[in-house]
């Protein structure tokens, strides 16, 4: 199709954008998440992939697209079908998937610092090519962003930035730079020529512009206005189903008890059901905007004030401020709430977005407490008890749920383990979070960790009566829960054998929930309703 | 003396300073790192604490600054004898150590968001009072700078920012916005109004300027010229006797043989001895500025256009990227070489800059491979490998060594293990890095993990002929190279008993990396030279 579309005469772009926008809706039958940022970059795909020689010049495309026109446009319009199912392609850049997708992005505001490096390996190999990469306003609210710009200002090598200003990412677009439109004077400010481009869905305009600026040369901005369909409405759960939506109805309640009370999210209110509470509670929710570092230090700013600050994030964007956690948060004793959301893997979003790593991290860091509940009573329960202890945490609090199926049968009060089966076994199975309701149990006692750092003291001394602790946890690496128990056992001179199952040391590609936890034999492959 | 400060008259100001640095000076009998910071901004925080009702008002100082004035006026002035040494105070700002502290800061460009955070607690509560962060020029160039003042920008609130500008951080400072001095067109993109105070060291002036600000109100900038005394040169080690003198003498053979080969530093080169090295290879040495993120994102950018990228950080600072080692290198398995300095006890600058982290944060990353030498000879032996195989690579490769003492005998070979000694006892200690050169050994077979990620197959196959296997190594967490070797032996079904040595699960004070290791046990105390 990219030959194809190198071939047509310019007159003949529009209708060809059309034609590729109809055949891209058609095949997608089921919603496709942030396709209207696809279909709004529809024509300046199409002006880029023909100015452009592509792969051979360098198209980077920033989180906040999303690439499905580009993914139709190279060889891919057929995968579409399949996007983002087991087996089929992935709903984000992947290098691994053509030679068209230069540089990966599950996460916002990389790709000028990757423009920054491809201009660096082609100085020193004198390579001479085109080098374009494309980001959404809202992730220009990354401090990444700024940090490429003012670095790759300074290199004296040709390169161009796509602002592709849609007036939103997810959601609403946070800040100044955005919301007063001070763009110019902000490129300017960092060494970048700026040129406008009101109507970024003119196919005919968007080249010309295109290729004056490839001429000119240089390190260039195009603020390209687009327009895309409505913004999907925030992400609603069902009621009464899911963690998110057990969430969202006590948040409310705690909300109002506590009118001191502020939740920060980097962006992540309207994924998870939380746009409600945000138009009920105008002065306790805030969109920080796409900033993690910000997010998660801000917070830290609330407590050290003495204010009350929980924060609202995704376990893989979490990642992102994992030191601000250490630094500004542990280390200094603060008493932070975290709602993470996506704690585990998160199905069709794929690699980039499983909550794996998260638990991991935390458990390595001092003056940390986590809590994974194993369904919504006992999210309610701990929310409840976080709210009425968090003037005496002395360091951060992390309430890891997953995006999954729930019920929430009746209220319980919060526990730090819960003994599930005690047989007399002389095996003992810990599994903590939702995998404690859907664990093949057998013949072993049961436990279900809910706090599992630190872990309950009780916990550690009935790990003395049995001859054998299986650890089950949905979650990637040599420590977490498994590595606090093997700790344990090491440091108390028990002769204990210990049985751990976890995520694998491999990344794990998308995929529904049930699909991965089978196929990482988290839960037995014949069983488990859909979570 | 706050007291006696704040009972002066405006034109007393000038002495009071003067009497105030000289103070310092006479009491600081070592060197201390970052001092000429501090007495750049005497003048400024007198004038702050001159104005402020510290400590009801906030004065947030980001790490850039160094607040040995600050301390000294905050009742710390007779300390400062004993500061960075074990049991003294901190070097940095540190909430414990004083309610002057309003905020602590290890790493750079966190203050104005928690500015920001403090904005909002008091929003809340209503509280009026006067909120300032000071920042430095070298801290700018952090991305969470641009992320906090997009932010706080659309807050109504009062909040003053103080840039100190000293033209430097610990080394050049980089970027476009401070070489073209383009601060005021980029404060106002962001919504703040900005003023210039062209001489910084003008107390009376400084105090004019800043009730003025605090007067009008709002979100506002001074721009503070600051004059320091000369920049410290850049860190020399002493030839032949450190990690970090053999590490700069290998690269120089590599770089010389690689002439594609590009070291990226986000401003680490000369802490690190490595400042000869850029002025030798000015093409293939880039100081990127204090901004991790955007460094290792741009070394993925360099690998995936074919380039070969070697990123040099301080284990510490490697944190802030993590999740930019997962995605943009582990995942898209981009081969990267990590030379990490600084891997664990750092030894003065105490818990934000221990490299105690970073090694459990790797080892739960798929993809990635770690190395630790035992001594100088052994971290050629990797650099030289690391040089060789690099292209082979599927995913970052990072070597990690502690800014310790060591030797480099003679050249070695590169190897994944080193059978230390064999004795057929019935225990086997494993240890990696300058570990392995000090434990106390007694009658237990020893082998010296160079490799810790993956762990080498005849490791793990030696594993069986035991029946005490006892882990050292100097990290926190319940992973890293203790819990890979529990996986094993869970995976394995041998009958072992596991013993682990490492650092306690608590935040370690400054120190020499001697009393450090000692107190944390991982040395025995009645041994060991200085490292």
């Amino acid at each position: 199709m990219i030959k194809a579309l190198r071939a047509l005469e310019l007159h003949e772009l529009q209708d060809f954008t059309q034609e590729v926008k109809s055949e891209v809706l058609l095949r997608v039958k089921e919603k496709i998440p942030h396709l209207e940022s696809s279909l709004a970059v529809a024509e300046l795909t199409v002006a880029l992939h023909y100015v452009l020689n592509t792969p051979e010049d360098v198209l980077i495309w920033d989180v906040g697209h999303q690439g499905y026109i580009h993914k139709a446009l190279t060889g891919r319009i057929k995968s579409l079908d399949h996007q983002r199912t087991r087996g089929g392609i992935s709903g984000f850049l992947n290098r691994a998937e053509s030679p068209f997708d230069f540089f990966g992005a599950g996460h916002a505001s990389t790709s000028i610092s990757a423009l920054a490096g491809v201009c660096m390996a082609d100085a020193i190999k004198k390579h001479k090519r085109h080098r374009i990469a494309v980001v959404g306003d809202g992730s220009f609210t990354g401090g990444q962003t700024f940090e490429a710009l003012n670095h790759l200002g300074t290199i004296d090598t040709n390169a161009l930035v796509i602002l592709n200003d849609n007036n939103g990412s997810i959601d609403q677009t946070i800040g100044v730079l955005h919301n007063h439109q001070n763009y110019q004077a902000y490129f300017k400010s960092l060494g970048w020529e700026y040129h406008l481009c009101e109507d970024g869905n003119d196919v005919t305009a968007l080249v010309a512009q295109l290729q004056q600026a490839l001429t000119l040369g240089g390190k260039r901005v195009i603020h390209v206005k687009t327009t895309r369909p409505d913004l999907s409405p925030p992400k609603s759960y069902k009621p009464g189903t899911t963690f998110q939506w057990w969430a969202a109805e006590e948040m409310s309640l705690i909300l109002a008890a506590h009118p001191e009370l502020q939740i920060l999210s980097p962006a992540m209110f309207a994924g998870s059901g939380f746009a409600p509470l945000r138009e009920k509670y105008p002065q306790q929710l805030h969109d920080t905007g796409i900033n993690e570092p910000h997010t998660v230090t801000t917070a830290a700013g609330i407590a050290a004030a003495g204010g009350k600050a929980w924060v609202h994030i995704y376990s893989t964007f979490l990642q992102r401020a994992i030191d601000q956690v250490i630094h500004d948060i542990a280390l200094q004793e603060l008493p932070v709430v975290f709602l993470v959301d996506r704690a585990g893997f998160v199905g069709s979003d794929g690699p980039t977005h499983h909550g794996v790593f998260d638990q991991g991290f935390l458990l390595d860091i001092p003056n940390v407490t986590v809590w994974n509940p194993m369904n919504g009573s006992e999210l309610q329960a701990m929310l409840r008890r976080a709210s009425e202890i968090q003037a005496e945490l002395i360091g951060p609090l992390f309430i890891r749920y997953p995006k999954a199926r729930t019920s929430c049968d009746s209220s319980v009060d919060f526990m730090e383990y819960r003994i599930l089966k005690q047989a007399h076994s002389h095996t003992l199975l810990l599994s903590s979070g939702v995998l404690s309701t859907f664990a093949e149990v057998g013949a072993m006692d049961h436990i279900h960790v809910g706090q599992v750092k630190p872990l309950p003291t009780e916990v550690k001394r009935m790990l003395g009566r049995y001859q054998t602790i299986v650890v089950l946890e949905e979650s990637i690496g040599v420590g977490g829960l498994s590595g606090t128990v093997a700790m344990e056992i090491a440091q108390t001179d028990l002769d204990l054998k210990l049985v751990i199952r976890k995520i694998d040391d491999v990344f794990t590609e998308h995929g529904s929930r049930q699909e991965l936890l089978k196929e990482t034999r988290l839960i037995p492959s014949e069983k488990g309703p859909s979570y």
